[in-house]
């Protein structure tokens, strides 16, 4: 199995990137508009701003890291099922924090399986 | 500043990927190896089996997903200094649970910036 981890950046984001309780809120909030049951979550703050903060879920995790001198939100989203939507999970970390900034993402395969032979182009 | 997050698939892993607090060490172990410093961590369990797991470190983190049913086991890596390398703490990590298994790695380019212009290739 071939699943898409979701990396992106999102600049330009609000003052919401300080709080933890928002960015664990909203991930979980994302997390159910997916379809994705959240089973955990914890957070690290660094000194003298910024934090990482992750949620486990049932099908794998969201995780955040925040650098508030520079607006910006860093996003992973791997969901171990097939019909969720990371890009729903983004959208709403997205609306939530950085409305009006640019996003870049991109995917990355992530290979569920005892061999990597799944992979057809052999670039690993 | 362009950072590179490592992302590997380490296949046919011993037993030890069972055990949450061997996960642990051996990551903050890693961490250590890499001149990183640790200052939290978190695991989820799933049912029947499996764990994500975090290290939390000054200079971002390592994240750990294992999948027992088919040793598998998932690492993201990130390290926001330059001079550390993510290819030593995946290399710690290899040698405790998959010393004879493959692995799969790629790199992955986090844009630590205030916009996404610092990219030349404008692939996001």
């Amino acid at each position: 199995m071939i699943m898409r981890q979701l990396v992106a950046e999102l600049f330009d984001c609000n003052a919401g990137i300080e709080d933890v309780d928002a960015l664990l809120e909203t991930a979980k909030r994302a997390a159910e508009r997916a379809g994705a049951t959240t089973i955990g979550e914890a957070h690290a703050e660094y000194q003298p701003h910024g934090l990482t903060a992750i949620v486990f879920l049932a099908e794998s995790h969201i995780l955040l890291t925040t650098w508030p001198e520079i607006k910006l939100l860093m996003v992973d989203v791997l969901l171990c099922n097939p019909d969720m939507s990371t890009a729903t999970v983004l959208e709403e970390i997205k609306a939530q924090f950085c409305p009006d900034g640019t996003a870049r993402t991109r995917e990355v395969e992530r290979v569920i399986s005892t061999t990597p032979d799944e992979l057809g182009d052999g670039d690993g």
